[in-house]
């Protein structure tokens, strides 16, 4: 069975959407940021990085939610996920996620995570400010082209789709002008829809 | 035939690398940052994100360092650069380069790279003066775990080979202690003494 680390709010409900739509037997396992618990021995001894997400398998311990979801996909193909035959059209999904993980979680981290960057308090309020440009541009490229609808690749829904929804429910917290993301927004509510991503809504809510 | 955009110096070498290793056909079109190439119509029309990599071929163009080298070693599965037929183990490949792309190349580009984040001059500067400790601290991690040897992934040499050994060369100028990295220091020599290594460093000289 697969034992998913995760904290609510964070990257690891795109995992744990994909889970749950696979049928898999899995448990969940919430990480108490707020009482530093990624940073104890524990934890660290699970996944050195001290982040979420973590997928513990029998074969070891998988981080990176790119990595993840691509694997969740290989392992399970008959449920679809990732377009595993065509190694072009695998990449671009890849691509996608790789730019979510990259630019825009990295853009989303500089409200409240910059202290990775920077040391003074000028300088993080600097970075706070900056956000919902950064977050707005990036999704600008997502609306604009990335997206292709009705889901992110296509006519097929993918592991694509839990990593958008996932990174797009930032937005309203990140003070993106939301108006001029309507194509992102029916995304975001088509995802909000599944009987999947409905249950591991309210898990993370419990 | 493939063609790929660099720069001099950027991540767009590792897929340099990835190509010549491969020994296919290839053309390699710098771009030209010192008169910001990048952000042209032109350009943009091939790669919207103004980045590099990106590689066109010939069902489209294909941006994203990991997901370029994951298309390249499934696309040319023969030689074997990358475990395709064991999902974990692809993932295992894929969760290091994935931390590349998003926390190592990441932490890299507070040096010069500030603007995308904040606006002041101050701020930035806040942001240099952390990279020794940010890229010291990542690097700390693939020295004294996810470097397996005497490749990334153990005894195969792999697209990870060529990423890390991409990122690796920024060290000296991010300003971290070498000498707190005697394996990562061994692993960039040995990707070095590959001959298509060579040729492509030549390359990117020339």
């Amino acid at each position: 069975m697969y034992k998913l680390f995760t904290g609510p709010g964070t990257c690891a409900l795109a995992s744990h959407i994909v889970l749950e739509e696979l049928g898999l037997p899995y448990e969940a396992v919430r990480v108490d940021f707020a009482s530093q618990a990624q940073r104890s021995p524990e934890y660290l001894a699970i996944n050195p990085k001290g982040r979420v997400p973590a997928l513990v398998t029998p074969r070891g311990v998988l981080t990176e939610t790119p990595a993840i979801l691509a694997f969740l996909a290989q392992a399970n193909p008959a449920a679809g996920l990732a377009p595993l035959d065509d190694p072009f059209a695998f990449a671009e999904a890849q691509a996608f996620n790789s730019y979510l993980c990259s630019t825009v979680h990295v853009a989303h981290a500089h409200k409240s995570r910059g202290a990775r960057w920077v040391d003074d308090a000028a300088a993080m309020e600097a970075m706070k400010r900056k956000v919902p440009q950064s977050m707005g541009e990036a999704f600008a490229l997502i609306e604009h082209g990335m997206l292709r609808g009705p889901w992110v690749m296509g006519d097929q829904y993918s592991i694509c789709d839990a990593y958008l929804f996932t990174v797009a429910r930032w937005l309203d917290g990140d003070g993106v002008d939301l108006g001029k993301l309507p194509r992102v927004m029916a995304h975001r509510e088509r995802v909000a829809a599944r009987p999947a991503v409905a249950r591991v809504l309210a898990a993370e809510k419990g």
